[in-house]
């Protein structure tokens, strides 16, 4: 298995390069008689696209998800769902200067490597822009997962080390009324400063995006090696550029004393602390389930970096072409149709456990 | 699938209840004509095992493994290795006391709620005696390994807030040279008082384990889904207790730069930093492999808690049993295992890029 | 993927060689909360095992199961069924003579060449005792499937010219009534009489198993690859020497017309014939499932054969040991076996299409 | 897994309706650096496609593919290659009269039963015309393997009573110098004039294809439920209209005694006979692999047949459309498409085998 394809019956196989023809991907085992709101689909499509606001890459992608099949009068008939986002903006000139230079901290030097040859236009494969296949097979699980009233709040959670660290239930709105899609107003001023000014410098900056989940019952997930958190846990290293993840307590939880971190039940089987963050023995509790997802700062800069070329001789590196100064705001939407796909995904699973 | 089975090419399933007749595994996809040291095997399981010092539980597990089909002659064949490890010290008298009550942060209540049923012995399927098969088949992964030159520094890197935090290549002996395997002998003690400390509390302790893996080609990982780390974050997630994962700079990534986080190439096309943890666009980079998973305290503790029962009913549970004040120490051989499993699949499936 | 594990919810992974210590398995997937008769399984595997009647190889195996985890108080808990059969009778002198020598028509030579290495005793992996794991997992599955109302009807149809070719629904009764397993006595003991003259020769001779289900739920099998006859016939080919299958009509569809062969409807959506074998578009249609599976004659005689040995010299191979004269008689089990286990698992599959 | 995914490493997912936008598919698990001549790949699309000679159906596909991925410059890269093959003669009217209708020995119930819901035109999902996506994907797999040296023969060996029986290999050109396939002119002849006579009856008729495939390297294939002609042979049943598979022998191989049967070894480990079919043990054994697929008359009429509707009411069905008589001729590059995938499928995995 070459590694394109994600989920067990629910899933997803993706195809396409940065700057290739189209990119899209294939969608098998989606429930049949499942009403589907395609605009909704790309609205989400929207909001990982480049150039939404001041503060990300300007990049023109117009993102436009072409629907090729398993949806007969605006409904799923159970087979799968092909679709492709063509790729417009394709101005490979502004790569011709990485066709033999290996930017550092890029896949570039690993992909030449592994395969002997690389498609060096804007990253190729290993392009961020592969996520929007995610996003449209994200949007559709959301939409079913939304009629068995299981709900999603995805932010931004950190910037550099500025970090809300608030564990309320955020809604679409606060969430994107701001362009860093941090939902609390002072704490997203005081990001879009903070990379805005890491962007002035030709730098970037890293951050964290949370993800809560709601209404998700009891049960899902399967004991030892596809835990719950251990399929989402992976569906989060998989998007670009994510450095750490970490479910309910985290890291903070090495900190601390059984005594302290035990969530003990209330009376209707609710705990009173979620430091299992809604998953205990890789089965969903009822509880909501929070993690948060650690990005790197994005690797292109515009400033020139010395580096190698491909027979390993030093060169320089001019910095340019248009590139977000931090990607937590786009990844907001990914790390959430990632989700999305996992839980449904687990969702059918259990289905089939008792008769 | 019911999630008992992890690896694409070398695949391991195992079955087994903490105090059923024994646990075990098949190991399929092992490259044959490889000579097996089956002491070797058994040394890493003795690792693992509970009672081996003052600071773990005195529970008494030979835990010894026989080898039922695979092995010919001291090689192996290319069939799969089946194997069984057969429990012996089955007091289930001692769980009695858990057959009705759900014990916080643990696997009880989730499990009862999925299968409507529960081996209550122990912790039953979800006892982290199940990770005894996963160390038998990571040895087996390390040996063939070992073969290709590549190797593992796995140990204790931090216990409550004490850590040790240095990114040295430690060797077996000097991680082997105390209880808690930090193989900084100051730092070790330091962590043992702490979990004497906690134990004589009736408490339990969080702590980290770091690995290293060095020698790892350029190549490993498959890009988009399964890259290397993806799929080792997954392994990690999988292992009981895990709450936190992260790779090379990990969380600490997030308040960094990337004029500061990238990995300038040397002209050998190593790296000068290595940030990204011998990873680079999932793909392995050729420096070595560095991720360190953090561990939640342990959930039984020898104090009484208040908790509910399948009723729904508050009930007392008296803390009582032989169980670990600190998990991380036998997480080491675990941790260790999940790595090579991995990597050595990833190793096969590499083998298939290029004719 | 090695190959030893068959199934996608319901799944069985095997290990074990014929003169090895054990073979056995696991399964996982199993619904929870089934009530077992472990009995039942046990007599499921005494039909397969040599040694029944004067028709089938005297070799004594006791071919007793033994259940090492996955079933508490009786019952299944969704959790993985663990289980070994010993091997008993390990005469491996009995093999000394095929340590070098390829006999034809077997898996010897293509086995040291696959993998340079060999259990040469008894066919090894290849010997066809590993389909006694099967016949647990079947066995475990058709219980499942007879709390559905889902029945099997599987026998002998033909050895050597001699063909029952009746449609019936056979009980096991009929079935059991003599050694042969064809339920028509006059027709079972022309096939006897066959098989003791073929033997007398030293020689072995062909048959078929024809399967006939009941009971089906329309709905089962996925459209496109995972059509119910083409996993029904991938596990049919995975018996040892099976050279053929074919559905309903089969090979005699090619002669007929469409006129002739398409199943018309009843209203109640039956249909007034059955050429589709209960399968249409790779999907149950509720009609009974129906397939004959071709055993080519068994490979081993009890002649001398001349034949090359692994330095590709000419040896003369002396045909001794305890084989079966015709395969067919204990292959009924074997067929009904991993029928059950596609049912089983295409049952719970279909349970995910719809929400 | 819903069951549009075929294979372990060189894998195919599908998508698409008959009358849908378009159809297409994901390959994943292309090795990379192979130069692709993407006109032979339409050339074999077109001997699928309808409308090319006076025997097969006259519906006007130009089925011409579109790669969007996974080349470059020529070359594979080793990423996934999407494509999609545009839908252009979607005369939906033509399918209006089969809204509700089930026509007989169609997928039509089944589907309707299994979803509760279904895009009836022209078949849908459950239409040959997603073999188009195979036949892509096969013409890769067979380039790839032509530059190892394994080349194919497919070609129609039957129609109705009409066989050709011969175990020669074939060469394309005396294949295609009929439009039936058959490469000996005469029996071609005859096939053609049956099935003229058959279409104007407005009735259909059966036919068997044969397959060859030489220079199979020694030791493809996994032994036990990853046999090479399970594999094979569940690829052949996933084809529409399949009714029975064989190899080597086959059905007659019941009838054939042990010692007529087996295929004696020469001293360069050929064989003197290839009653196995290229196979034993479920592995390549380096002879000539041969199997021999049924497909049934096709269920499509130019014939008014009583069925039943939606409802369960007795209706009258037309016959109208452009359909083929004999589906044969038309799927000698599906069978050979599908046969390439599961070939290159299983050489690449044997390159885990031994290190």
């Amino acid at each position: 298995m070459a590694g394109s394809t994600f989920g067990t019956l629910f899933r997803l196989s993706t195809f396409g390069e940065s700057h290739g023809t189209a990119i899209g991907g294939v969608i098998d085992g989606v429930p049949s008689n499942i009403s589907l709101d395609l605009e909704k689909i790309q609205i989400e499509l929207d909001r990982r696209k480049p150039g939404q606001s001041a503060i990300v890459t300007q990049r023109k992608e117009t993102d436009t998800v072409q629907f090729l099949s398993g949806i007969f009068e605006g409904k799923t008939t159970g087979t799968p769902i092909g679709f492709v986002i063509p790729n417009e903006d394709q101005k490979s000139g502004d790569y011709e200067h990485l066709k033999e230079a290996y930017r550092p901290s890029h896949a570039d030097f690993t992909f030449d490597k592994k395969y002997g040859i690389r498609d060096y236009r804007g990253g190729g494969r290993s392009s961020a822009r592969e996520t929007a296949s995610r996003v449209v097979a994200g949007a559709i699980a959301k939409q079913i997962l939304d009629s068995l009233g299981i709900e999603f709040s995805t932010y931004v959670d950190q910037v550099g080390s500025i970090r809300l660290n608030d564990s309320s239930f955020f809604l679409m709105d606060a969430i994107e009324s701001s362009p860093v899609r941090c939902p609390d107003l002072k704490t997203a001023e005081r990001m879009e400063e903070l990379i805005r000014e890491v962007r002035k410098d030709g730098d970037t900056i890293g951050g964290c995006v949370k993800c809560m989940i709601i209404n998700v019952p009891v049960g899902l997930g399967e004991p030892v090696f596809d835990k719950l958190h251990a399929e989402l846990g992976k569906a989060m290293f998989s998007i670009n550029a994510v450095k750490g993840v970490e479910f309910g307590s985290g890291f903070s939880a090495v900190e601390m004393r059984g005594s302290e971190h035990n969530d003990l039940f209330n009376a209707d089987s609710t705990t009173k602390t979620n430091f299992s963050g809604g998953i205990q023995g890789g089965i969903s509790n009822g509880m909501p389930i929070e993690f948060r997802v650690a990005f790197k700062p994005v690797a292109t800069l515009i400033k020139t970096q010395s580096t190698i070329d491909s027979k390993g001789e030093i060169v320089e590196l001019e910095g340019k072409g248009r590139h977000d100064a931090c990607v937590v705001p786009r990844a907001v939407p990914i790390v959430e149709a990632m989700a999305a796909i996992v839980i449904l995904d687990f969702y059918l699973r259990n289905k089939a456990v008792s008769l």
